[in-house]
């Protein structure tokens, strides 16, 4: 039975944007709603006009018989400014910080509706970009990868300081944690990621950057290329080891007795925002 | 000026797929799309229909000038049946037996195709169930607890074994891992979850089940309630410590030197689908 224009418009919302980034075709519209093609453009017109004018995302249409439409989840810089001021405002919070000048920031990485907001913005940075593969380390920057690993519906993979008997065999680097200068080692399963794959690298918090510069090293030893780094959270170092990354906000304890947190945006602006959406 | 109504059965059914479970009142629709509530409510009506016909989930929706929707993910059976089919294939590959009868999973956990149906078909189980918060293991049980939260629209919490400096405050509680009987230790931030919490519990594995035993007794040290219990998979074993758990898959590695392995359909079908939708 055919499908309703109001029904098929509903649906193919939900379809699209439960498949980012992915070509679906005319002819699988056509059989799932048993329309004819010309209507199903029709539809695809319509949503690519809504995703616009709502700022969801780019709806990418294939003219032709053989054509299709693939959803390309973006934010507008409007909607990031207004989030990212609600983070800067949340984290804000002098509770917040903890001996040693650490910042709690693991209520917020648990949050649904704040990670889906940070993998839709941290994929718009690469809105023009094959990607692979999203890479973090264990643990706490795994919400995060899955987030942005889900706006762009690629897997993500998890390098861990600690060897589990449940990964079989593995891939290490040695790597300088930025701040000590000690030598610590990581690794990912072997079987996690295919040789040669465009990945981004993603962690909840960066100061030095010694975590960022291993994990880019490990995707060296997979024959792979790094497309770009993102953090939730940057903190203030005197140097970094990592010079291109994006940041979210930037968290600044003040004095090592816990006493003071300064929370600022991070470098999204300039390092997402350089081009019109 | 007005939203068209292909317009707004566009933009509505974003608004409510990213706000699960949330009520979104007459009102706003009004106010966002500059339209009479009689023509927001008519809208209501065919999502609520094509959500139904789809299987997409529930639109409840609450009627009068003060009322509103509320979306409720679901997965219909036949779906739910399908996908743990693919998982069944997919898991059932000798390749993935490793040394001491583990299975390579976390590939799976990675892709969020799967962990999207993962979340939804154990949302499906709590469907009229009041939960706060899910909570689960670091670090592989993580990727789950993201998709099951992310469905409940609650925040998600990790417990760690070790503990970790930037955690802040922890309570910590001693617990007996199922198979080999030793005494272990998980503790969990004392700011992430509130007193009294009602609290989902999930993992990537489970065997005897002394992780999840664990994290129950954590539970109630935080005063909670635990609101059920579900695993990705759950091995072979001759006693388990857990009797009420929902798992989408049963995987049994018959040898010891990782020749063989066995994969079957969890118990999902008798704990979710024991009512229709």
């Amino acid at each position: 039975m055919k499908t309703r224009r109001a029904d098929r418009l509903v649906d193919m919302t939900d379809y699209l944007l439960n498949r980012p980034r992915k070509l679906v075709s005319l002819t699988h519209f056509a059989e799932r709603y048993d329309s004819a093609k010309s209507s199903i453009s029709e539809d695809l017109a319509i949503l690519k006009r809504a995703f616009h004018e709502r700022g969801i995302g780019l709806l990418e249409t294939l003219p032709g018989a053989a054509g299709g439409a693939r959803f390309v989840p973006y934010m507008l810089q409007g909607e990031a400014d207004e989030f990212i001021n609600e983070l800067v405002t949340e984290v804000s919070d002098e509770t917040r910080v903890l001996p040693g000048g650490y910042v709690f920031l693991s209520d917020l990485l648990g949050r649904p509706d704040i990670l889906r907001r940070v993998g839709r913005l941290i994929a718009t940075q690469y809105i023009n970009t094959e990607i692979d593969a999203v890479m973090t380390a264990a643990t706490k920057g795994v919400p995060m990868a899955q987030a942005v690993a889900t706006e762009l519906n690629v897997p993500f993979v998890i390098v861990r300081n600690d060897s589990k008997i449940t990964e079989g065999p593995t891939m290490s680097v040695n790597y300088l944690t930025g701040s000590s200068k000690r030598v610590e080692k990581m690794e990912l399963s072997r079987r996690s990621l295919p040789t040669g794959s465009r990945v981004l690298v993603v962690d909840d918090f960066m100061k030095a950057g010694g975590t960022i510069k291993g994990m880019m090293s490990l995707v060296g030893e997979f024959e792979g290329t790094v497309v770009g780094a993102a953090v939730f959270a940057e903190g203030r170092v005197s140097e970094r080891v990592v010079t291109k990354y994006t940041s979210l906000i930037h968290v600044d304890t003040l004095t090592s007795d816990g006493a003071g947190i300064t929370v600022a945006p991070g470098n999204y602006q300039s390092e997402i925002y350089t081009t019109e959406l």
